[in-house]
């Protein structure tokens, strides 16, 4: 189970909404909202939410943090300030790997933040279990609170999947290394009949550094039958133009 | 050098100022834009910003994303949809540490995000040495431009410090063994005498229960010494209330 998001004392809606919105992006869906500002619900947060309407709709209203954790079993909270606790304070990261292995324990897991200005109280932080604090920039601390959530949010789904989705690897697959010889002796080849390698006691070394210009390029089976392409193009076209003016050279011949 | 951020036809003002505002939370500076919709500059991306104002001031326009990264030696895509290209797909968490490694060695890196409708076009997606995916949930995908530029500078800044900032790490230091058993043998000590530890031989399963439930809250030094004049206070609170009721008996034995 996805952690619950407990919001404290928030005050703008579009920022409820964007939170909603970046829930809805990494998997979560079980939003709190203890004593948001300006009442709830406010048609503003389903504005900001893209869409993302079902954690708006399903969240619930508290009058405290007490009340609203009194069901979670582990409960951590985001703030940028050090406290005056002796809680353990974990990276997002390493807050990430802890709900998940709760989770996976059958624990009931959330994240709580404070509120635009006045971030967490104390007292509300000392009913966590740890601090979650965001590796910032101690030049620029002022991390918006979609924003705080959505690092959370994004590094929760990390820990259920940190690869590119699998619609990403629908490539052709990466060539293996006699595609790659084959291209390399076909480009050489022709470099060859070009003389291209020039003086020749210079070959090897022009070799290699060509096909590891290459080789470093990682290509597709169907980038290796592009190339190979390319290169008879060129030959061929060079075959033409080869043809062409001893063709012109003949004429001239004949005309002198 | 931290990469550059290069926003591809952004279309809202108020999504320029809070990329701006991230970037400055995860220690990035340089932005650049390529044909913002409704031109540049705009007060509304200012307001946004929360007074990271400084990559505003200094964002660069462009009238394409060739000329965006002219300079720049490797540049990596953000894209959620896959295309026809056979480039490198990876995840920020990746990217990031690939652009790390190419900053070490002195190179000019860039992250290039598309509009909020459009995304980027694949043309423009050829021009990178990379496409950067987000793990994102396939059930919602409609990210938001500052999140997307977040989750990146995030991963960014994770490369040069993944760990809570010093300020967090001024706590008192965990306690060491032998204060935790001295805090054992005073709380059992004072249970003995209170007649807690009963039938006797189970004493020692209960000792052992009392003390792992102790040990897992990884106390401080501070907390063991607070937890002492807790036991103090309610053992000698108990012998108040003995020496109170033995008064009170000896009183009513008077009168009796």
């Amino acid at each position: 189970m996805a952690p619950v998001v407990i919001l404290n004392a928030p005050q703008l809606a579009e920022n409820i909404g964007s939170v909603a919105r970046v829930m809805a992006n990494f998997g979560l869906a079980d939003l709190r909202l203890v004593n948001p500002r300006d009442g709830w619900p406010q048609e503003r947060a389903w504005a900001l939410a893209s869409g993302a309407e079902w954690p708006l709709n399903a969240a619930q209203v508290f009058d405290d943090v007490e009340s609203a954790i009194a069901d979670l079993q582990v409960v951590f909270a985001t703030t940028a300030r050090p406290r005056e606790l002796q809680l353990p304070v974990l990276t997002p990261r390493a807050a990430a790997a802890d709900l998940y292995a709760a989770s996976a324990r059958g624990e009931r897991t959330g994240l709580l933040f404070g509120g635009e200005r006045a971030g967490l109280e104390t007292a509300d932080i000392a009913l966590c279990q740890a601090v979650v604090t965001i590796p910032i920039d101690p030049r620029f601390r002022s991390l918006n609170l979609g924003q705080a959530v959505a690092i959370s949010a994004y590094e929760w789904r990390t820990t259920l999947q940190d690869a590119p989705p699998p619609v990403f690897r629908e490539l052709s697959p990466p060539a293996d290394g006699a595609a790659m010889m084959g291209l390399f002796e076909h480009f050489e080849r022709e470099l060859d009949a070009a003389g291209f390698f020039h003086p020749p006691d210079k070959r090897p070394s022009m070799v290699q550094n060509l096909r590891s210009a290459l080789a470093k390029a990682r290509m597709s089976e169907q980038e290796v039958r592009t190339f190979r392409g390319v290169v008879t193009a060129l030959s061929k076209g060079r075959g033409r133009v080869l043809a062409k003016l001893a063709k012109q050279k003949a004429e001239e011949g004949e005309a002198g």
